[in-house]
């Protein structure tokens, strides 16, 4: 079982994860990242090696030449399904169990390198599987907030997966968000992403690429370079809303972004995440927008975003759009 | 130039270096860090090179034997001491000018590696330095906050130096801190940075070292592993208001607490970020308190902070804080 604590003075959440504990040891074996590809052991990812995960909570294409995208439980979860949330002080502080849900989605049944090598196709299976747990998860009252993340490479394991998050706690970077997007819509009845859809077609200076459902940009303060956003051009709060239409079209831009970085930067590390609204109790359904950030882990500012809190970004978006647009 | 930019939904400041925008080649240069070392070129900040930099501000031990530390405006700033706020819409967003300071101080005239390793008399002619720039810096009314960062080893020269950030505002980081201690304040009309004083001191599970004007403590929500803030007992909100006999303290504690981490972690990558009261306006007098956070990068969890907004940190700060203690 792992802790969430509470941060007193920002009243962030932090995970702190108590069972096994890290030592100096492991962080000095973490300086030879990839250790699971380097290891020569074999990958829990891949097909054939199932009974390396504990048992699948989704799966596509299990027709009859086996599954194409494969939904597991993470061994080493953040969050926790089983347990009590124990909400207790220790001296001024405040922490609980890290109740929720972390699961692993494996993107394909052995190692492609990236979204950006993938098929169209074979990315939308990846979709339906997000929105597949998100619908069961939201189920569940002890979750508050569904996130996705997908690190390019995978920290732990090359096999392409991602992570869904299914969290007690709205965490800070959503609730930032939302705290924008209320103040935002008590100022002008509007929806700020709504607004920022209008801006971007209108300026047309960091648009990157259009779908019918989808506005693909790199935002006016973009905190990373070429920082992207994806967008749906009418509002909508929840990701598991998606359509079948939008889950094609989104497959597409997924895999055409990520080849033009690839173009781009020579196969850059990157990331993405899908934020969401809120669940329970059916808050912001006009305010919040859910949306795909996009990034490179190509930063020069390392180091001064966390010291300083304001981001470093020496190339401005519109550079990044123009470059972007090109390489297509 | 560079302009100050607003996230429009968060309300972040992002810093956008508009001239010499880089391009995909300058980030594939960067796959290889540490570019001067290798590169062979003359150290900027050596002595004897004094002419590869613009003037400098201030400097300490000039008598007979030349400088010991050396303060040099930034070649690239990400904030200019020439210049016009020049506030303005673009569209829907709001940017500025980036007017500010940055500087850079050259923390001894030749290349010893980290402050692990330099004598504390040194690190005490650094912390002179940092005072002496906060106390001129101050005085220009476009300055709000002021702020220094060391990155070990750093980014583009590995001659060891640390940044000094005069900010026309104040950044997110320390924006969250002051609301925090307000909300704090008005509940209790008590310091938070000094009752987590008063709690670290009496359940002793967290604290590495302490002297009389200091305590060094692991905080009880730690977002990375080892993180270690550095916090005056008695209450002060601004750095620059250190004592003769706090910075004997504070050099001795800097030394002893980066040699701990080298002992233990194999002369791992670190950071410190000096948090002070904003200034201008005499704001938070009673609530802040100044203080050094300290982290190692050397993280698991790249990626999981930018996309979900919390922190996973495997070792436990009770953990981190006995290894400390013990490695001294």
């Amino acid at each position: 079982m792992g802790e969430l604590r509470r941060e007193p003075i920002v009243r962030r959440w932090v995970v702190i994860t108590t069972e096994n504990p890290k030592g100096p040891s492991d962080y000095l074996a973490f300086k030879f990242p990839f250790r699971v590809a380097e290891s020569g052991e074999p990958c829990p990812f891949c097909r054939g090696n199932e009974w390396m995960t504990p048992p699948e909570t989704f799966s596509t294409g299990t027709g009859g030449g086996g599954w194409t995208v494969r939904v597991v439980p993470n061994k080493s979860p953040f969050f926790h399904i089983e347990g009590d949330f124990d909400r207790r002080a220790e001296g001024m502080y405040d922490l609980m169990g890290s109740i929720g849900a972390h699961e692993i989605v494996v993107e394909a049944p052995d190692h492609p390198p990236s979204f950006a090598t993938m098929d169209p196709p074979q990315i939308r299976q990846v979709l339906l599987a997000y929105r597949q747990r998100f619908i069961d998860l939201e189920r569940d009252p002890r979750i508050h907030q569904m996130l996705i993340l997908k690190n390019y490479p995978g920290i732990f394991n090359r096999h392409p997966h991602s992570h869904l998050l299914a969290m007690p706690v709205v965490p800070r970077g959503i609730d930032e968000e939302i705290l924008g997007t209320l103040d935002y819509y008590q100022r002008k009845e509007r929806c700020i992403f709504c607004d920022i859809v209008r801006e971007e077609l209108s300026a047309r200076k960091r648009v990157v690429m259009e779908t019918s459902s989808f506005l693909v940009f790199c935002p006016f303060a973009s905190r990373f370079p070429f920082e992207t956003w994806i967008i749906p051009k009418t509002h909508s709060p929840d990701f598991q809303a998606i359509t079948e239409e939008m889950m094609g079209d989104l497959s597409v831009i997924l895999q055409s972004l990520f080849a033009r970085f690839r173009t781009l930067l020579s196969d850059p590390p990157y990331s993405f995440v899908v934020h969401t609204s809120p669940i329970q109790g059916q808050f912001h359904r006009d305010e919040y927008h859910w949306h795909v950030e996009a990034r490179l882990r190509i930063g020069l500012s390392e180091g001064f975003e966390w010291g300083t809190g304001f981001f470093v970004n020496p190339t401005p978006p519109e550079n990044a759009a123009e470059l972007l647009r090109d390489s297509g």
